[in-house]
């Protein structure tokens, strides 16, 4: 079933540990986290969330010239995409300002008087939706050895999440499609919704990020159980990879290591301690130059349910 | 497969809903939300989750005598339980200094350095924890016929959910043994948990609170799908029954009534605008007197898996 897997080390730990030391594990327990942002999909050169809010803040200032004034919306409206990494950028230096102008634009970019019409805008962007280097839809971007791999292990008895820090009601509307999860299996960083009238606001109220330590905390508050299986690719899975693989069960943590500029795209910045980890405690590393046959899974995703 | 409930308008709702119009709904989309306290099981005379964190709190007065210079420590010490109920009268009365007392301490009893601990704690207590007036452990206050619609919803499609006031993970360790609910099908209240070394811990810090209007939020939340059916008993489960029930689709509300002096309790304090609501949106009451044949199971849960 993992046919788009070279056979090397990273293949033979996966068999391993699924058909072998995980079925000792009962059924029930058998829980599989994946993060998604570089993991499931490709994650560069911006985060596919971050193309959507940016677009949907384009939408805004289009049909309300005024909003131009905030610099995240002019730099919305020009395509000036070099604006949003600058601001991240400064962050990291110190210097806060503009990327709290860019979160305040996003979260209001974000928001929606429902959760049909917050659904109905992700779907819009999905459906046309392309990447800027690879050719390929957004829908397409998702990695053909990791979809192998949640058909792989559902059918030797797991139940698979996703635990990311992207935007949990962003992922819902597409995983679905895209990896076969359904949207009660996907945890995700959150901003706040409220209820009223029948209907659930999603407001421009950030709530809760899913990364780092937070990954573990959101896992337990949200499934209850310790995975036995962790799949991430950064410093952010490094916990959640953690926390799986420190139970007294068998398990297995594995990051996907992206090394293959000709395919996909070749960097080790934010991965640097979930590598050297990798190394201590024993997780696999799966490299998608040497141990990924196919990197890109087609539009139509192969077995997702 | 309802044969706890007597032949009536209730119990007829149900078929036609279960077997009848919810069968037009993708079977993904068959959610099912159930309130816990006063719903599954037997609310009076305390919520079962009270008796629990004031026999925690005694245990530890027990091993460290000096937390009795605290007045909610000193009750838990000497049995004190109208203490506690006068702790939450004085705060409808408009004078919180005893519930404030109340709370620190029984967050502080229902702390944990790990989850597994106050698993373990949880399930202590309900291994011997006895109703005081129903002669009967707690782990036999489920009630027969909700039990039996948990099985009959799930043979006809439906995925079932706890949506509970009560806490996520008192709930947590016993409602696969009681009602046949895996941990990661229980929404609930919750305090805060903290991730290190590998573990998830138990905070004394309040999170959320899982009740009225918090109640769409946390399905949402959870579960990222409007459910079709919900089943409550108070005004806490009013907002649930509402968002439920205003969706598109075909939907179910329905509301427990506690009418049984005899064989459970007759009380209708704290669901007057639930029972109202029911009235004006042809939601479905299930009178415990007149549609239960049989109130409590036994100790085996029938069908539970």
């Amino acid at each position: 079933m993992l046919e788009s897997w070279n056979n090397g080390a990273a293949k033979a730990a996966l068999v391993d540990f699924v058909e072998g030391s995980a079925q000792s594990v009962p059924v029930d327990e058998r829980v599989a986290v994946f993060d998604n942002d570089g993991t499931l999909w490709c994650e560069k050169p911006a985060y596919i969330q971050l193309d959507y809010l940016v677009r949907r803040a384009a939408d805004q200032v289009a049909a309300d010239p005024s909003l131009a004034t905030d610099p995240a919306y002019a730099a919305a409206q020009s395509g000036d995409l070099a604006w949003f990494g600058n601001a991240v950028e400064k962050h990291y230096n110190g210097d806060d300002s503009d990327l709290k102008t860019m979160a305040a634009a996003l979260l209001k970019a974000n928001a929606a008087a429902t959760t049909d019409e917050f659904a109905s805008r992700v779907a819009a962007f999905f459906a046309d939706g392309t990447h800027p280097t690879l050719d390929r839809p957004y829908r397409a971007c998702g990695y053909a050895p990791m979809i192998e791999l949640l058909r792989y292990t559902e059918a030797n008895g797991f139940t698979n999440y996703i635990v990311s820090g992207g935007g949990r009601d962003f992922m819902r509307p597409v995983t679905g499609e895209l990896y076969g999860i359904p949207p009660e299996r996907v945890v995700g960083s959150s901003v706040g919704v409220t209820y009223g009238d029948g209907d659930i606001a999603v407001t421009d109220k950030f709530e809760f990020m899913d990364d780092g330590p937070g990954k573990p905390v959101a896992i337990w508050s949200h499934i209850g159980r310790r995975p036995i299986l962790a799949v991430g690719n950064s410093n952010g899975d490094l916990q959640m990879l953690e926390y799986a693989t420190a139970g007294s069960r068998p398990s297995l943590g594995v990051l996907v290591r992206h090394d293959d500029p000709d395919r996909e795209f070749d960097y080790i910045a934010g991965a640097e301690q979930a590598l050297e980890q990798a190394a201590h405690r024993g997780w696999t590393v799966a490299s998608i130059r040497d141990d990924w046959r196919t990197v890109f899974a087609g539009e139509a995703m192969p077995g997702a349910r």
